[in-house]
């Protein structure tokens, strides 16, 4: 618990020397996600006010008195049902307060300038909370790590189990899938889960349908685990039984992309050239205009957060991001085939932890 | 897909309605739940323009295509990455736009101001969306009452082949639950699945964690099932073996208190008297202070929205509404019981639609 704390207080305190410098005295922390990030209280309900001179505040309801003790010993929480204009309230004459401007809706802020005191001024602050997260400390490479071991276990576990076969239904697999990874320690899947045989893996926001698997489809398995506050995701394709020549060639094109695109993915590399590394082996196969989407971004809080490795991409890797690798080729009412890893990034080669194989399985 | 279109025309139709009584020209949808209960499109980026003079626009990226054509057949779809500014600007000049103040963010306000075209301007709109779906037509019932019958089909199952006994752990049963929805058509559990045992029964957020069913315990399972865009909410209260005098004190005021409730629930009543009829069967028998929330709430897109059976509840119940009815007494750190049902309102006995029976079940 102890060490957890300090951890908190070490990103609370990144966030006290980024207000210092927007002249912010107090910030208005009221997106869930990072309250807990800031804080590691994981209800439902709660705001947090980080000040510039590192102290904070935490304020919830009362179903969560005890709960808040135990997670977060050491900010003073305050019991309250509307938990940010009670911190609001709190905050001191002539003080800017800065708000999340991406997350706080025009009706909530009318009810925060209406419990405004008198003398404080509530600024809009978009981004810093966010850029703070890009880099990721070592609590959270763990937790992503773990989140991705079991994931990748569990998908181990459903092909050793022989579920993964002709004649069941998408919707069954994916059922399979998130029923193992929920035994494992998962709280939920970090998204619904794509299961896309045969045509359907044409389309990559297929979801899991009641198609039956047939032989000579290709399978994609995009997934992955929600679990303590952080997200897995990874894809796999898998053939079922004797594929066809055009499947063969499209999942060996996008294993080239995706290797191609690993490699390029160190720091100080601008996040359009880790886009390009894929894009260019499958545009020079020929395939480039069924390669549809970009080629990645960061996991961690979110399932997609940033950076992202994008043709509009914009800035250079760096150690400590996350990014995911996921080339994909999409051939319109016939197949397709997607194959994507999560990195760490580091000055060196990205440490995968996806480690799921990536040469064809045959089933 | 006939039928279904002409149900979203005829939302639309009552938001028209609305809007030329407020002297809006166009609503501008953005929040995805709305845009898809008025027009069935159920993508995950996509906008709405319904004007007051009944015709509508709707908007989404490339990755949709396909699939907004398929899902609304008779509005006309622009492709485009902004899809709320894209719509925007193609409002006519002089117009009174909408927007939704408690979804739009502070930052996205920003945006649409910025892409707003001359002589356009925008306007706060609040609850109005919220006031058209407090009252579900027959296919949001029909929808309500699958989702509801399929869960309850699924704790049965969980309960017939003995999943729920002592030495297994709550992860496991809530496992066990969400696999079975799944294979029943769930898309995904409505929320986090609540399986409260022994000493845990006495939180009433308490999830579902490691803790082995023992001997002597009551078991509190809180779930439902989100299907085709719908939600179930039910909680039931097992007995494993032989259960102390206190627990099954408790058990039978909280049948009492349910049962009172399920009986004040008729259009007409006011809210305040719903929650009234359970609160006072808990008080006279004395564990008044140990029931810590409100009666109960709407269900439907969402599994939480109006009306609330609260001690603050504003307004009456009213044909065609939704209503939970979930007293609880919860002994702090000793055990607890809650038990729910949705009820569809009517002008006389309320519609049950979650069948499990709520005599106490000992396993």
């Amino acid at each position: 618990m102890a060490l957890a704390d300090t951890r908190f207080e070490t990103r609370r305190r990144k966030l006290s020397s980024q207000l210092a410098a927007q002249r912010i005295d107090d910030m208005l922390v009221t997106h869930l996600t990072h309250v807990r990030y800031l804080s590691g209280f994981s209800g439902s309900n709660g705001a947090l006010l980080v000040s510039k001179d590192r102290t904070a505040k935490i304020a919830t309801d009362g179903r969560y008195t005890t709960q808040i003790a135990e997670e977060v010993p050491d900010i003073k929480a305050t019991i309250a049902r509307a938990t940010a204009t009670e911190l609001l309230s709190q905050v001191t004459e002539g003080h800017r307060v800065g708000y999340e401007a991406d997350f706080v809706s025009v009706a909530e802020l009318k009810r925060l300038e209406d419990a405004c005191p008198e003398g404080v001024t509530l600024v809009p602050v978009s981004g810093v909370i966010e850029g703070i997260r890009l880099f990721k400390d070592n609590l959270e490479l763990t937790r992503l790590t773990e989140a991705a071991e079991l994931a990748t276990q569990a998908l181990e576990e459903l092909v050793a189990a022989g579920e993964l076969r002709a004649g069941r239904s998408e919707r069954d697999i994916a059922a399979d899938l998130e029923y193992r990874m929920r035994r494992l320690g998962a709280e939920r899947p970090s998204f619904d889960t794509i299961v896309a045989s045969g045509p359907n893996a044409s389309k990559p926001h297929h979801q899991a349908g009641d198609r039956l698997i047939a032989e000579g489809d290709l399978v994609t398995i995009d997934y992955g685990m929600h679990r303590l506050g952080f997200n897995s995701d990874m894809t796999r394709t898998f053939a079922i039984g004797e594929i066809g020549q055009l499947e063969r060639e499209i999942y060996e094109v996008t294993l080239a992309s995706q290797l191609a695109g690993v490699k390029a993915a160190t720091a100080g590399t601008a996040l359009v050239d880790v886009d390009k590394a894929c894009r260019d082996v499958i545009e020079e196969a020929g395939f480039g205009e069924y390669f549809v989407h970009s080629t990645g971004h960061g996991v961690g809080l979110d399932v997609h957060e940033a950076p992202s490795a994008a043709q509009t991409g914009k800035g250079d890797l760096k150690e400590g991001m996350t990014l995911t690798i996921e080339p994909g080729i999409y051939i319109p009412g016939k197949t397709g085939v997607r194959i994507e890893d999560t990195l760490i990034i580091t000055s060196g080669k990205p440490r995968i932890i996806t480690k799921y194989p990536k040469e064809l399985t045959v089933l």
